[in-house]
């Protein structure tokens, strides 16, 4: 059969793991798909690189609108990144008719309904297996593997950098900056490493995850995020002796009065498989009604484990090409007429549990003025520790679990609690979750 | 639009799992797949129980035969088991144009060959999500996630019953016979549990993981099994000492001469995720080139799991059931013409890694002899612990780890060992693996 023809915009790290997966295993490709998958065209800003890469076999171009427009290109691929001109290239691909397969979250969080809109009015695809977690055939397993269930939480490692500071963290007792500035070193984290560690690239993830679950357009906006750039090793350690690990997690829930949608630092029992997660490791935990909890493991970032996830969407787009609209699965996995407008669920409003940890003064009924102000917002106490005071300290740690509670009442707690005398500074609060 | 109507084979476990989830998520469903998916006939030999279940919903009959050939079904639903009745109601049901959903592992592994061929021909589809790792989407992930990559290796816990009786022999320093007596009583074993301890519920799993990782048709006669009954407490003890978890792993991996397919206990670092899953949960462990090492994790069985497996593979055929075959993915993950003829590796020509115990007379120069035995079979010791022997034992245990070897090489070593008049009884041998 005819090849194939697939239009490469960008090729830095996952465009290039692309082209190599595609050469290396065109075979064993063309063996499953039934057809040969080729790459005819290339748009990247340095031609003379991307020339150089693909040996001079593909037309290469600094002008991506040249690709998305060719009438010798049926899918076009997108490895450029952002949100702005990624979005003016895919929205153009798909009125010219391609489809398209793209690995961007950050398009896909806040773009997503657009997108997907104007893609199903032209009956053409947009594959994005390679936006959430690498490698991992996560949005399949949720989007086709689960479609039985009705989900109940999702939650996930879904950010390499942020879990290879947290392991570190752990593991060597180091401070968040020097394990950073490690990560910085490996080319795990990006000189600007915000959208890493303040939780926005998972908060991207996420946004796509919890619309596949539960049928509801991507909102983005109304994520809570919160990053792990705060967190100290006295947390992990104190984490770690109540039996816990501190893991940044995107977790999203369907809640009585609406969807949960949330990243932020977690407390998660060691014994979970989840919580020996270690590294640049992702992984995603889906809680389905029949199913009950599977989890999906791999490498969540990289060029070829990236490259994977875009190949294997080459693969089901091309299996459907000429299929009708009908026969593929649909964007999110609900029936476009299908969503729900279930809200999400503001962060005041969610149930959980906390670690709460504060630096009092060591002295006779401090202790009761903190349970009494935890009382009085219906908060109550699963385990205290109370450290012993060091040589010659006036001050001591206290740590306390909490059964489960709303987020609203703990704030409360927490700016009562901060405005004791006996107090110092500020009341460290991490989220629980028990994850059954 | 019209519902697609299902005919259920057997409404014992999985398929009272089935009716239930079909139920209970109908509109879930039907909002996933675009139209309703109802079960219209129930073939049960316990008639008035099967009543009792749909309520009077439904027709139902003692004869399956019936029901494969009913013009009011469209896909029919195989859940009664064994590879022979089964063989013939799939057959037949083919042959009548019906597409076939089945959870039946055994019927795979040995007739799959026969069954696929069939339904390429008739132009129908065979899903089989359900015959592997319960409602893991392990087949999915495996057939469609990783189209990319060249499978290296996969290696599953894949029969939660002899998972759940290692986890508790280590977890509570039980005897085998005792916890098997435990897992009879929860329901986790049969009565006769020969399929599960022994391996052949696993190797068939693995056939069929096998051939669609590497393209290859279904060939459980030529998987090699070993189970776990003869494993004690003492080379548990010993394995966790050294580092290790023993688990039964279904491993198959693409060789420089062939393909292998084994089933066995399996020593695997305490560090790797897969030794920590526990109990009757089940995981799947796969590489791919591409995308490296990825891990499904979830229930295995059960009557709600696996039912999750059953419904999703009846939404992916609903979705594909008016569409030309071409779109529909290939049974064995690769095209019908394109299946690969690499041969099973035979055991003996399997090379890997292996811990060996010996009880040995105390007495100098029994070591020397057994170290000359393995360097002539060109088989090197990475670690070795002898153990001191008890107060007025006149033996004592020695454990060898040996680096990579050949198999054959280690049977020849292993019997010249037993026949050391310094050597007492059998050597254990136990392979392992490292999993990177």
């Amino acid at each position: 059969m005819k090849p194939i023809r697939v239009g490469l915009l960008g090729i830095g790290t996952v465009g290039r793991g692309t082209w190599d997966v595609l050469q290396r295993n065109a075979s064993e490709i063309r063996r499953r798909a039934g057809r040969p998958i080729r790459i005819t065209m290339v748009a990247d800003r340095e031609v003379a690189h991307a020339k150089k890469i693909t040996g001079g076999k593909v037309k290469v171009t600094a002008d991506a609108m040249q690709v998305v427009c060719s009438p010798d290109v049926d899918i076009v691929v997108e490895l450029i990144g952002g949100d702005r001109v990624a979005r003016t290239l895919v929205m153009e691909a798909i009125r010219h008719g391609k489809h398209v397969v793209t690995a961007n979250k950050a398009l896909l969080a806040k773009h997503g309904n657009a997108i997907f809109s104007a893609a199903q009015k032209k009956g053409v695809m947009v594959a994005f297996e390679a936006a959430v977690a690498g490698g991992i055939p996560v949005i399949k397993a949720l989007r086709e593997g689960l479609s039985a269930n009705r989900i109940e939480w999702i939650a996930g490692i879904i950010n390499g950098t942020s879990n290879f500071i947290l392991s570190e963290m752990r593991d060597k007792g180091l401070p968040f900056e020097t394990v950073l500035a490690q990560a910085q070193q490996k080319g795990y984290a990006e000189a600007d490493p915000t959208f890493d560690i303040e939780g926005i690239d998972a908060a991207h993830k996420l946004t796509i995850i919890s619309a596949i679950a539960f049928g509801i357009p991507m909102q983005f906006e109304k994520a809570y995020t919160e990053g792990i750039s705060k967190l100290t090793r006295k947390d992990i350690e104190y984490a770690e002796a109540l039996g816990y690990r501190i893991k940044l997690l995107g977790i999203t829930r369907r809640a009585k009065k609406g969807i949960e949608l949330r990243v932020h630092p977690t407390l998660v029992p060691a014994s979970r498989l989840i919580a020996n997660v270690e590294g640049v490791m992702n992984a995603v935990l889906a809680k389905g009604d029949a199913v009950g909890a599977t989890m999906y493991y791999g490498a969540g970032a990289g060029s070829q484990p990236t490259a994977s996830a875009v190949v294997a969407d080459l693969v089901d787009v091309t299996r459907l090409i000429t299929a009708d609209p009908e026969h593929r699965v649909p964007h999110l996995a609900f029936q476009p007429d299908q969503l729900s407008s279930t809200p999400i669920l503001p962060m005041g409003e969610v149930q959980t549990s906390y670690y709460l940890r504060m630096r009092v003064v060591d002295r006779p009924g401090v202790l009761a003025d903190i349970t009494r102000i935890l009382a009085a917002a219906r908060i109550s106490i699963g385990a205290m520790v109370q450290k012993e005071p060091a040589e010659g300290e006036a001050h001591v740690d206290i740590v306390l679990l909490t059964h489960q509670a709303i987020e609203k009442n703990v704030d409360t707690a927490i700016a009562r609690i901060e405005r004791l005398a006996t107090v110092v500074g500020q009341v460290t609060r991490i989220r629980m979750e028990e994850l059954l």
